[in-house]
């Protein structure tokens, strides 16, 4: 099924990462001495077969309601989605500040906002709906919407290679999206809600234990099929979920690295490599969230966390800062001089 | 004794801190959704008293040679310390090109490189001798080449105070000396060499039982006292070790925060700390180096890693990141929108 979807992506070739390491095994300083750096580097310089530039860096956020808010899933009202979206485009949220640190593009997609943006300009305009469904009451969206959110990002990441983004990282914002994402972890890890659900944007005891519940019911009612990535989309998914899944699959075909954030673009991320497992080689996790259901990503793959800054936030922030640090290695590739034409005398222990 | 030699440092203020946790609530996140981001923020701003100047970063990269190399407990010839104090000059090494991403300014501080560097430019000339004694036959220097060092480094951070520098960040480079930082971290938790001894640069098997042996050969003779942290820095520490303590000290007394990097610079950082405790408030740690001694440094003091990326390569290369997330943090405090602002609903949980 979900094989026709997309093209297959090919996985990052043994040959290409053994050339990228060999190059920096003689740089002026000890062998292995700068350790993920050193790890970072290699697969970037080998995603790409060899070509090592890093200029263009463009952090999409995904942004899209959740029908699911009904229940009273979080601490904050939906409309602070698209107050939120605005904040991006007028430059006061936290991502904005921290892309433009690492010199980074906001990208902003309406994936599905229950507001009008009319015709305001900065954001891109892909509504599928006015927000998802109530999954706790029927599936989130119809399988012909799942692929549609899926295709959308998808495409977006082609467009921006034409353009010229060298490095992807995929953000979001909506609010009530960290019950859909535990959803989806529950439902790939056959993992119960309590182990998968933390407190979002910081709900209180009752809203918590509301929110467990209603994890619990989405999946009851909707037995999304942990087997078909397409299913658990449309049924406890959102519509920006499937635009960073669409995204991350899209760098990939690119021969793009992406870096994801934290737990709903780690159930993204599930999605992605549900669909085509191949697409983990191109994908570079930043930090490790708060909410628990993020370590089932990192249990379920062959993919760590560079750091862990009890961040919570979401809208790409640990992605920007994940951002600065691959850029730190690919630069340590790029720039740094040799033994040989710094004259440095490399005895290695034999 | 040392109470002396450097004036009191004052404590970072409660209220201070609570003065700049109250902006940080205000800004358009979760209330402390971006964890140590948050934390980083608050601190840097309370150690100046509510200021949030981040502009001019300094990266100190003090230089200095070993005594001890003639036991043979390094990977790399004595020659090498000279020869990379060259390469940063010329831009190639690992700690220029990070510097350079998170534009920091390097300075490198001749302390004792056996090695005529002659009018050369760019190199701060604050030579104390041609190397330290081997400590596993004597003292590494004498007291008052210990004192000597402290007040350089001292003198330097109120130097480049009034030169503008808003931030420090404290390196080295000198071979030999994670044998020497492995001997003060021993001797001031009263830890076995064992526990606090590990590769350097990547020695070989029989070349790390060596550097066991000597670092206890040398505690056995010289007797450092770990109640007197000038007598450990002369009897088995380095003149660049002390520049690094200076510098820390003369920056908490100019209240100015300081990242400190791995194994080396931690146990600068602790005879900073055994001189004036109160000195740790303006430290920040940046990661969590590959050697076991920097454990040590981690468990006597309230002081944690931002990020630990299996590193250990010195030259202030792991402070050099934190340079770049502190950064981040500061810009949160500095740039983000308030809710009031940005008018978005503001509905935390009661």
């Amino acid at each position: 099924m979900s094989d026709h979807l997309f093209p297959k992506i090919k996985p990052v070739q043994e040959s290409d990462l053994q050339k990228a390491q060999s190059h920096l095994d003689i740089l002026t300083k000890p062998p292995g001495s700068l350790g993920k750096l050193e790890e970072l580097a290699k697969r970037y310089v080998a995603i790409r077969n060899g070509d090592s530039t890093l200029n263009k860096k463009s952090i999409f956020v995904f942004a899209g309601d959740h029908g699911v808010t009904e229940e009273g899933v979080s601490a904050y009202p939906k409309e602070v989605t698209q107050q939120m979206a605005h904040n991006f485009l007028s430059d006061g949220a936290a991502i904005n500040v921290l892309a433009k640190h690492v010199q980074a593009d906001v990208i902003v997609v309406d994936m599905g906002v229950d507001y009008d943006f009319g015709n305001i300009e900065g954001i891109i305009p892909k509504k599928i709906a006015y927000g998802t469904n109530n999954m706790a009451e029927m599936p989130a969206m119809s399988r012909n919407q799942a692929i549609e959110s899926l295709q959308t990002g998808f495409d977006l990441a082609a467009k921006w290679v034409s353009k010229g983004t060298d490095l992807f990282a995929a953000g979001e914002m909506g609010i009530g999206n960290s019950t859909s994402a535990s959803a989806i972890m529950a439902t790939f890890a056959d993992a119960s809600a309590e182990l998968t659900t933390g407190r979002g944007t910081g709900i209180d005891e009752a809203g918590f234990k509301r929110k467990i519940e209603v994890i619990r019911k989405s999946i009851q009612i909707n037995k999304p099929n942990p087997k078909d990535p397409l299913d658990v989309l449309s049924k406890v998914g959102g519509f920006e979920i499937g635009g960073m899944a669409g995204l991350i699959l899209g760098a990939a075909e690119k021969k793009r690295a992406i870096i994801v954030d934290g737990l709903i673009s780690g159930a993204a991320a599930t999605i992605a490599f549900k669909i085509d497992p191949t697409v983990s080689d191109y994908v570079f996790s930043s930090h490790k969230s708060l909410e628990p259901g993020h370590n089932l990503f990192f249990s379920l793959y062959d993919q760590s966390p560079l750091f862990d800054f009890q961040m919570r936030l979401g809208e790409g922030t640990g992605a920007a800062l994940g951002i600065s640090i691959l850029e730190s290695a690919v630069k340590i590739y790029n720039e740094m001089a040799t033994f040989e034409s710094a004259e440095i005398s490399n005895k290695y222990p034999s």
